[in-house]
Parts: structure tokens; C-alpha cells; sequence
């Protein structure tokens, strides 16, 4: 089965076919970077995390491109309003640039932590200032853009194929609630490709108009197009940037090209809390540091991937709860898993040791592994379904438990089993890490050995060696832990809890 | 006394009086990021992230810029050669914005594990095109800069005080080694500002001139300008870069805006490997990544410190395990004293209940604590002496160790040492771990539990309890852990090692 992507731009699933064969260009719109990420910045790059991650496990050479705004995006969606890097940086007392920096940083932080690879190039809009400039004038010179008191627009009645991407006819644009009034413009849905700025605007460059900035859609052009080529396979970002951001890169690009800007286009799915949507304005937003504190980035990932990437993920205690027990659940099977396999392994050393085959299983189960491999990659082809893709990693835990159970395990199936789990579950989704055995493998955990330490005191204790026993106790109170003899047995807890 | 800084412009220790009272504005050259990051970056950054705590510490509100350089860094100190980033690029066979890319994170990773606080702002050479171009033309206008063949030259006739900074004569640079000849340039010592280049050049962007790319001291200028003013405090960088790269920097921007670009500059030495220089050409780099597998980076970041920043730092074995038993020393006072003043605490507590307030020492000893601090001041006021520093951090720590042995500590006395470890050692230099006490208090090592489990053993076949011996050899077995006995004591080892 080939893969299909759902393409946004066509409203179905085409089959997947890139522009050079074994390469794939991928550009996904990246954060503005005035405040700490949420769980909403998760879902959309654990998703395209997944895609990008995935591409590569077909063998696709795959170059991922993610900006980072860091200039240009203003409050209102029309063009207006205040800058957001600059509104919060008026609000912090520091540079717009000490805001980038911030949290730029704390954006990759939160990324790292949810085990998202990170892109190849992460470019700044600030960084290709150059770039947005000679789109735009190649824009005016072909007459697709027009300045304006030192601004430049781009005219949209000059695209014939304005609104292609979200399907809305132009005309429905120009009463719009969204659509701002603008005496500048000469179409209500012409959008700024520069705009020029006040005095009192920090972040402002020479231009061939007036000292400006670049509106807040021409950087992803201007970016993706640099690195990826004037045509390229996949753009990426969330549904609601579909209009007006996506549409209006498509505009500027394919008008600047006259190619095809971009062949999928990939839109995720947005995060609700409690059913409701999640905003500002509503108060509800849950950032990552925040949700990092009650559920580990892991089971946070686990959470997204078990909901497909174009539906909407409701973000409630009980489904996060329920998320990390699944997790939990099919961790458990591995942890076991890997014991076993480790355990045989050792047992199989020694058997060829004494030239002796005999501990192999003559009459051991056996697993359709290909099956399940099959019905994996079928569900990951079907536009990247990762929860059904989950479900399959739960049948295969259910019958890897039934083997190891039945403990007539053979090992070569276990190891395979095992590679499933570390190439399907880790290296593609990213939710079974590849040291969830090291408690059990690489040596004792310090609760091993101080619960050894106290059943040795208990051998003591019953053997009347008191002398013995008392140098336990005194050595662990030593070493800070104190045990105490109760009912039920003999616990220990450290000096300062 | 007040801080003195060694100013390479005056060639003596200055009073440091900041241009703004109370704030500081200070920026150091970053690397080029074409390769993983040496024992010499970490000098240079551990030495001025010193500088920037200090400053902190005295009550300056500090703006700290570092710049990254990743265009415009040719292979040649002369203006010519290759850009290393796309030298680089052509062996990785990848963009150049990739190696970019790669080695910022993997610098910044190796500056977060020596502990050096990030910069206020990082930017970037790329993100920067305009306000080079900027100064160019502003140079061209008022006669400082000549173009010549879709170049531009900086003319250091037209600057009589080219020179001030590495105080040599221009006319000893006519006919220097290391100035390449060029038959674009009026004198040989004139240096790019924007560089034509050829079509094969990946990184070059459209100009006033040709297209191309700005050239290495440019970016300095640019970037240290925008975010700190046409003049501020303090510039850093390695004494290498006094000439050309400084020299040039001060020429240009002077000349842009007819004041004075910088009233401080601070340089450090370098790094010498064994008593030899540290180079590629010799093989003798060391990368961190690489230093870190033997030594932990607080031990590299002590190893540093222990030096002047403008003394040479050999490095070698025996240096490196030189400050990792000195640092240990430290940090064993430090870890008993916490330990003395948690006890303290708890009996303390306890004495109030009970009301009874006997437990205090009425002949404790008296510490001039206070002249331990003025001490370190006076050390860090000259210059940064950091050596000077860290030795009153020993003298302190020998101290302590004699109240701790004696016994008759009075918690305040101690408490207030431990603040003097935490300020000058934790906050200011950054060799004393704040969690430096975690491991005796919140719960024994593995190591102290196996260790502890052996020294049982040994107490078992002292007293000949063979059953009792052996129990304790197949239980660590069971938990990966094999003991080996030999003549100086027992050893033991995991399984998989």
C-alpha cells in the first residue's frame, strides 16, 4: 500500500509521490516566539514529528524546515495591531530580541522534552529580511503588488486562484468580520507584504519603501523557498492557518514563481480543554511546563498520538490519566519483553557453551509478526493514522504477554517482537523509549539494593546474629536511610523525609 | 575598593565606571560555527561568563550580546579563502544553514553543561545583512570606503587612528605576513566590508554593490551597535582577535558614527595543549564532547578558573586531575558543613520546642567571615582574579574543616559560611553546586549501598558465617552485580561490563 496523505489543497487523500525521487522537502510553519509553547504547539509538532519521522523510515531523505517567528506577526489577523514579540517585550522591559531569545530557547526545551526531532534548518524571520524584500519587489515589478504610503499590498483580485487552499471565493472575503478596514488597500482582501513603521517601532529595517517590517506571511515564503526550492512536496501547519496565512503564501509565491508553491499540504488538528476551545481570551490555555509538572512529556506524546493528527484533542485529567496507564501498560510488556529476551540470551550463551540446543522451545507459539508489522505501516500509510497504529502496538503487547505467560517463549520470535516494538513504537512514533529496560539491565536501582540489604538483616535476625544485625541498621542510618521494623515487615524511608 | 578592569586600549587596569550608572552593556565574539566547540571556546565563555556574573553580583543590570557567526568567516585572515561554514558544507554535503544549525545547538549544549549562563540576545550574522549594508553605505558617504569590482574596502588611511588597539604601526601591516595581496585594495592593509561572490557561493544575498556577502568584522559592528548603542561598556574576545578582527571593528564603527565604539576591551589568552599551541594544523584540539568523557565539565569549568583569564592555560592529565582532586576537596567541606548545619537545624528546632536553648556552644570559635569576603572582592575587583578568588574559597574551606573537627560550631557561624560557599563559589564563579549536598542527603549512592553491602561480606567471613557470605555474593549476582575478591580488598563490576 502506497502512502497517502491527506492534501488539504485537493480535499482528499492523494497518494504520495515526491518531486525527486527518494528526497522529500518538508516545511512546517514554526511558533512566534513571545511566550512559553502549549499543549496546542505540542500537538502540532508531535504530529508533524511523527510525519517528518516517518518519511524517513520509508528511506525518504527528507530536509525539515521549521521557522521561527520572531518578528512580523501582529495581534490582529488582518494586518493590524501591535507586534506580539514586541507587545510582550514593552510588557517584560527587555529587547524584542531578549523575548526571541527566551523563549526560542524555552520552545526547544519543551520540543526536546516531548522527544521531537529537531528540524534540520530553523530559520528566523529576522534572518531573511533580504529575502522577504526581493519577493516583494518581484512582486511590484510583475504587477501582482502595489505600495502605498510606504507600504507594499499584495492585490489578490490579480490571483485568479485566491482561495484555492480554503476554498472561500474572494468575495466572501470582502464583508469578512476578519477582514479589517484598511484605507490602503484597494481590495479589502489585499494583505501587506510590508509595512512600513512607526517611529517608535523597535523592530524596523531599510527597505526600498519605507523603514518597515515584512508582513507576517511573506517570511514562510520567503524561508521554505530558500531552502526547499520554489517548488517543494510538503507544507505543513495548523488548520487554522489555513486562511488566512496559508492562502496568502500560496498567493505571493506562486504569483513571485509562476510555479507551483507547494504539491501537500498538511493541516493538524487544534486542542480543546473540556470540550471548549483553548485561547487567550478564555483563560484556559495549558502550557507545557505547566502540564510537564502532573504527566511526563512521554506520556504527553502518547496522549497526542493516540488521536489522529486532523482531529481535535480534548485536553482533560481523565484522558491524560487514561494515557498513562495505556503507556504504562504496554511499557510493562517491553520491560518484560527485554528481560526475557536477556534472560534466554544468557541461558543460549550457555547452551552453546555446553553444545546443547535443548532449551529451545521445539512446540513455541507462533506470532504473525509480519501481520502485525503489515497492519502498522497499512495504518501509517492511511495519511499517517497513529491510533490506530497504537492499537496495533496494544494487539501485539496482548500476544507478546500471552507468550511470555505461557513461558514457552522462543527466543528469535521474542527478539523480533522486541525490534517491532523499538522500530514501530520508538524509532517511528517516539512513545517506547529505548532504555525503558536500563532499571532491570544496567545494574541495580538503589531501592534493589537497600531492599537486599534489609532482607539480609532479616537472614540475620533470624539466624540470632544481633551483632550482625545491628551493623545493618547502624550502616544504612549511616548512609541516611532508616529502617523500621513494622507488622507487615521492615520498611525504610531516607533521614530527611 | 572599586572594580579595575586591564583595558587593551590603554594597555593598564582602568577603574570600570559605566557609561549608564548601574547598568552594563557588554558584548563578546561568539564562534563561527562550523565544528564542535574546544577547550579554547570554553575558556574564553567560561572566563566571560565570570565577568557577567560578577557584574551581576555588584548590582549592574547587565545586557549581554554574543554574537554567532555563521557567514562571512573565511579560512584566510586576509579576506580571502573559503567561508568555513560552506567548506564544511560541501564535506557534510549538506546546506550550509545545516552545519549551522548543528553546531550553534551543539555549542550551546556544551556551554549549558559548563554552567555558563546563556547571552541576553545570540544573534546571528545571517539576521543581520541589513544593518551591515547599512554601515557600508554610511561608510561609502562619508569617504571611509571604496567599491571596487562589487567589493567594498575599508580605506585605513582615511582612520589615523587605525592601530590604537594591537598598537602597531600601519605601516608595519603593509608589508605583513599575514596581509594577502590583493589588487582590489588601495593598501594592502585595507580589509572588506562587503565581498562579491561568485556564482558556486551558496550564502550571498543582493546588495547595493554585487551580490554577496558581508565581510567577518562587519558583523561585530553591527550587532553589538543595534543592541547596545553606537557606544557602550565592555567588548570581549579572544587576544587573537585584537588584529584585524577588533582593530578593523573599531575603524568602522568609529568612522560610521564618529564616536568612540567601546570603552573597555577585555581579552583572554588561550589555551595551549601540553606546553604547545592548540591547533588544526597540529591535531592537538581538543573538543570538549571529548574532555567531558574524562573529565565532568564542573571539573573543566574549576580548571579554567584556576587560572587568569589572561594567563595561557595548558591543559593537561595531570592538570585536569590536579583540579578535580582540589575541587573535590572543596566540595567535601562544603558537603559537611551542609551536613553540620542540617543537623544544627534539626536540634535547633527540637531545643526550641523544649524550650531550652542550651544546645548552643557559648565558647564557639570566632571566623572572620567577613574578611574572607572582602578578600574574595579584593581578588575579583583586580582584574577578575579568579585564581586569587578560589584560593580564599580554600582558605575558608580549611577553616570550616577545623570548626567542623572541633567541634564546637555555632550554627549561625556556619550557616553564614555556607552562604559565602553559595554566593562567591555557587553564584559567582559557579564551581560550587547548589545540590552539591544531595547525595549524603537525599539518600545514599549506589556505589555507597554496594560498597556497604561488601563491607557486610567481609564482616560475615571475618566471622566465618560462610552461609551467610555467600547469600550475600549470589544476591548481588541476582541484582547484575559481580564481587571479586583480591589481594588489596574486594572490587566489583555489572554483569554486562
Amino acid at each position: 500500500m502506497p502512502l497517502k496523505i491527506y492534501n488539504t489543497l485537493t480535499r482528499r487523500k492523494d497518494e504520495f509521490k515526491p518531486l525527486v525521487e527518494g528526497r522529500v522537502g518538508i516545511y512546517v510553519c514554526g511558533p512566534t516566539v513571545y511566550g512559553h509553547s502549549h499543549i496546542g504547539h505540542a500537538k502540532s509538532y508531535v504530529s508533524f514529528d511523527v510525519i517528518v519521522r516517518y518519511l524517513r523510515y520509508l528511506g525518504y531523505k527528507t530536509l525539515y524546515v521549521q521557522n521561527i517567528t520572531d518578528v512580523g506577526h501582529l495581534t490582529d489577523d488582518a494586518d493590524e495591531g501591535e507586534d506580539k514579540i514586541e507587545k510582550q517585550s514593552r510588557k517584560d522591559r527587555i529587547h524584542p530580541m531578549q523575548v526571541v531569545e527566551m523563549y526560542t530557547r524555552s520552545y526547544f526545551d519543551d520540543m526536546d522534552a516531548l522527544d521531537v526531532v529537531r528540524p534540520d534548518i530553523s530559520p528566523r524571520a529576522t534572518g531573511h529580511i533580504i529575502e522577504q524584500i526581493a519577493i516583494v519587489q518581484k512582486l511590484i515589478e510583475q504587477g501582482f503588488a502595489y505600495e502605498k504610503n510606504g507600504s507594499v499590498y499584495f492585490d489578490v483580485t490579480k490571483f485568479k486562484e485566491y482561495g484555492k487552499l480554503s476554498h472561500r471565493p474572494i468575495d466572501e472575503m470582502e464583508a469578512g468580520a476578519r477582514v479589517g478596514v484598511n484605507p490602503e488597500k484597494k481590495h479589502p482582501a489585499d494583505f501587506a507584504l510590508w509595512k512600513k513603521a512607526e517611529a517608535s517601532h523597535i523592530m524596523q529595517w531599510q527597505s526600498p519603501w519605507e523603514m518597515g517590517f515584512p508582513g507576517w506571511h511573506l517570511e514562510c515564503s520567503a524561508m521554505s523557498m530558500k531552502y526547499l526550492g520554489e517548488t517543494f512536496d510538503i507544507h505543513g501547519g495548523g488548520m487554522e492557518n489555513q486562511f488566512p496565512h496559508h492562502e496568502c503564501e500560496i498567493a505571493q509565491s506562486e504569483c513571485a514563481t509562476g510555479k507551483q508553491f507547494v504539491k501537500y499540504w498538511i493541516h493538524n488538528n487544534m486542542v480543546t480543554v473540556g470540550g471548549q476551545k483553548m485561547g487567550k481570551s478564555l483563560g484556559n490555555v495549558i502550557n507545557l511546563k505547566d502540564a510537564f509538572k502532573k504527566y511526563s512529556p512521554l506520556v504527553v506524546r502518547f496522549f497526542i498520538l493516540q488521536s489522529h493528527y486532523r482531529s481535535t484533542l480534548d485536553f482533560t485529567d481523565e484522558a491524560l490519566e487514561g494515557a498513562s496507564k495505556g503507556l504504562e501498560k504496554l511499557l510493562n510488556t517491553v520491560r518484560n519483553l527485554r528481560e526475557e529476551v536477556g534472560k534466554l540470551r544468557k541461558l543460549e550463551v550457555k547452551g552453546s557453551e555446553m553444545k546443547d540446543s535443548s532449551f529451545k522451545s521445539q512446540d513455541s507459539i507462533f506470532v504473525d509478526l509480519v501481520g502485525f508489522k503489515k497492519a502498522f505501516l497499512d495504518a501509517m500509510d492511511d495519511d499517517f493514522n497513529t491510533p490506530q497504529a497504537i492499537g496495533i502496538l496494544f494487539d501485539l503487547s496482548r500476544e507478546v504477554n500471552t507468550i511470555l505467560a505461557g513461558g514457552k517463549a522462543e527466543i528469535k520470535i521474542l527478539q523480533e517482537a522486541d525490534a517491532l516494538f523499538n522500530v514501530l513504537g520508538g524509532v517511528v512514533l517516539g512513545v517506547i523509549p529505548a532504555h525503558v529496560e536500563a532499571q532491570s539491565l544496567e545494574g541495580a536501582s538503589e531501592n534493589d539494593l537497600i531492599q537486599f540489604i534489609i532482607e539480609l538483616r532479616a537472614e540475620a535476625r533470624a539466624q540470632k546474629l544481633w551483632t550482625m544485625s545491628d551493623k545493618i541498621r547502624d550502616g544504612l542510618a549511616k548512609l541516611g536511610i532508616i529502617i523500621e521494623d513494622k507488622k507487615d515487615g521492615t520498611t525504610w524511608r531516607l533521614v530527611s523525609s
